[in-house]
C-alpha cells in the first residue's frame, strides 16, 4: 500500500515537490487548503506524514508553521531542503510582450522584485499560492496572463516558460519538516528539536543554552516567538545536534526541563544535507 | 519649529498614533507609502526623526523594518509601545447587518480572527494598512463596506464604530522604535540595540552570549533573520540593558566584536514602558 503523504497547495506546489523528494514518486498526496490542515489530517490518521515549510533561507521562518508545531501534538521525523526557482509562466505561444498581469504568492513577487523592476506597469496580483496561480492561468487561457510558479507547476499545467529562473537569489533554499504521530527512533537520528519558554528574569536564556553548551550538543538553531496573553514573552525553537537515544541528550533534556517554565520536544530525525 | 517626523502609512495609521505619543501632537508628520521610504526620507535629511513598527506582542517581529534597520546607517533613538485596537467601522448610519465586504491590512483580519468567523459570509478584502482601507470606507461611501481599524481612523475619516475592540487578544502591543542619525547620548540611556553574525562554528552563539553574561548586562531580546546569499547563516539582533556611556557596556561590545564576523551598533536610548 502507498504512503499517504499530506501537504498544503496543489500539484505542482514546492510543498508536492518536497514531499517527492523526500518520500519518492509513489506514494499517495493528500492535498490540503490550509498548513492546519495538515496538522489536522495527520492527527485524526487520514495521513500518515504531513510535509511543511518551516523556514526559508532568505525569507525566515514561516510562523505559522512553527507556531502550529507548539499546538499540535505531532512529531517532526524528518527534514528536506528544496531550492526554490522561479520562473515566469504563460500559456503556450504567448510572449513576455503581451503580458499586463502577473500572478503569484506574494513571496514570489518578493523573491522575484529585481526582475519585476523591469516591468512596472504589470498588474500584480498576489495568489494563495504559486501552483495555485499557475492553474488559474491554464484556465483563464489568456496570453495577457503570467504566473510566476515552478518548472513542477509549468508541466503539471501545460504552461510555458517565459524567462526562466527570474529569482533575485540563487541561494533560495526552503527547509521542509516531515511530521507524523510517533517519534522514529533510530541511531541515524542526529537532530532535535524543541521549544520552551522561561523564567520572566534576568539570564534565563544564557542559562538555558549554556545546558546544551555544557554537553557538547551543538546549537543548529535559535527562533523566537510570542506567546499570547504574555506580552513579551517568548517561546523559544531550538535545533541542536543530539539523539534521545544517547544519555547525553538525555540529561540535558531533563536539566533543562528543570530551567523552563514549559517545555515540548518537537522531534528527533535525521539531519538533511542542503544539495 | 516643529520636528519633522516621518511614518508608514496615513493619518489614523497605528505608527501615526506612535509618533504622537512619543512626540506629542505639535510635529509635522510626514506620511510616506513604504517603510524604506521613512529610512530614505530621514536619511536625505527631509524628517529629522523616523517612527517604524519592530515587533508587536502576538505576531512577533516585523521582518522587513528588521531588515532594514541593518542595511541603512541610521540609529534607534528611542521606542514606544502602542496597544493595538481593532474596531468594525462603517460609514454613518451604516448597520452591522448591511455589511458584505471588509477590508483591512491582513494582520487587522488575523488579529480579529474570532469576531470575524461569526460573519464567514462577508468578503474579507486586504488592503494596504488599516487606515487607508478607512479612507477607502469613507470614499466608496457604501453602507455595505466597513473596514477594521482606529478609533482614530474613524475619527479622521468621520466614520461609524460599528462594533468596538473586535481583537481577539487585548494584550496586543506594538513596540515602535524612533530612527534618527546620530546617536543621543545621555545617562538616561538604559536599552543597547546591536545586530551581528558568527562564525559557522559550533558554539558560537553561545560564547557570543556569554559576553553579556559575565558584564551582568541582561538580555532583552534576540531575533535571528537570514543572511541574503550565505543560506541558514544568520544576523542575530539583541537588545540588552546598558548605555555606551557605561565603561562595561563599552567593555562587552569591544569583546563581542572580536567574537563576530560582523557587528553593527544599531542604537543606545531610553526603553519605554508598555502601558
Amino acid at each position: 500500500m502507498l504512503k499517504k503523504i499530506v501537504y498544503q497547495g496543489v500539484p505542482g506546489s514546492f510543498s508536492e515537490e518536497a514531499a517527492i523528494k523526500y518520500f519518492g514518486a509513489k506514494t499517495e498526496r493528500i492535498s490540503v487548503q490550509y498548513f492546519e490542515e495538515v496538522f489536522v489530517e495527520v492527527t485524526e490518521g487520514n495521513g500518515e506524514f504531513g510535509v511543511l515549510p518551516l523556514a526559508n533561507s532568505l525569507t525566515g521562518g514561516v510562523y505559522e508553521v512553527l507556531d502550529l508545531i507548539n499546538v499540535y501534538n505531532l512529531y517532526i521525523v524528518g527534514e528536506v531542503y528544496l531550492p526554490i526557482k522561479h520562473h515566469l509562466l504563460g500559456i503556450p505561444g504567448a510572449s513576455i510582450e503581451q503580458i499586463t498581469e502577473v500572478y503569484s504568492h506574494p513571496q514570489g513577487f518578493q523573491q522575484c522584485s529585481r526582475f519585476l523592476t523591469s516591468f512596472s506597469q504589470w498588474m500584480k496580483i498576489p495568489y494563495f499560492n504559486t501552483a495555485i496561480s499557475a492553474q488559474y492561468i491554464k484556465e483563464q487561457a489568456s496570453p495577457n496572463k503570467a504566473c510566476i510558479a515552478s518548472e513542477r507547476a509549468a508541466e503539471i499545467y501545460g504552461l510555458q516558460v517565459l524567462k526562466p529562473s527570474i529569482q533575485n537569489n540563487n541561494h533560495n533554499y526552503t527547509r521542509f519538516i516531515i511530521i507524523g504521530k510517533e517519534i522514529l527512533e533510530s541511531d541515524n537520528n542526529d537532530k532535535v528539536s524543541i521549544v520552551y519558554s522561561l523564567p520572566h528574569k534576568a539570564g534565563s536564556l544564557f542559562q538555558s543554552l549554556s545546558i546544551f553548551s555544557v554537553h557538547d550538543l551543538n546549537l543548529l538553531r535559535l527562533e523566537s516567538r510570542p506567546i499570547p496573553d504574555r506580552p513579551w514573552e517568548f517561546y523559544f525553537y531550538v535545533d541542536f545536534t543530539g539523539n534521545l537515544l544517547a544519555d547525553r541528550t538525555r540529561f540535558a533534556l531533563e536539566l533543562l526541563k528543570e530551567k523552563t517554565t514549559y517545555f515540548k520536544l518537537l522531534g528527533c530525525y535525521k539531519s538533511a544535507a542542503i544539495d
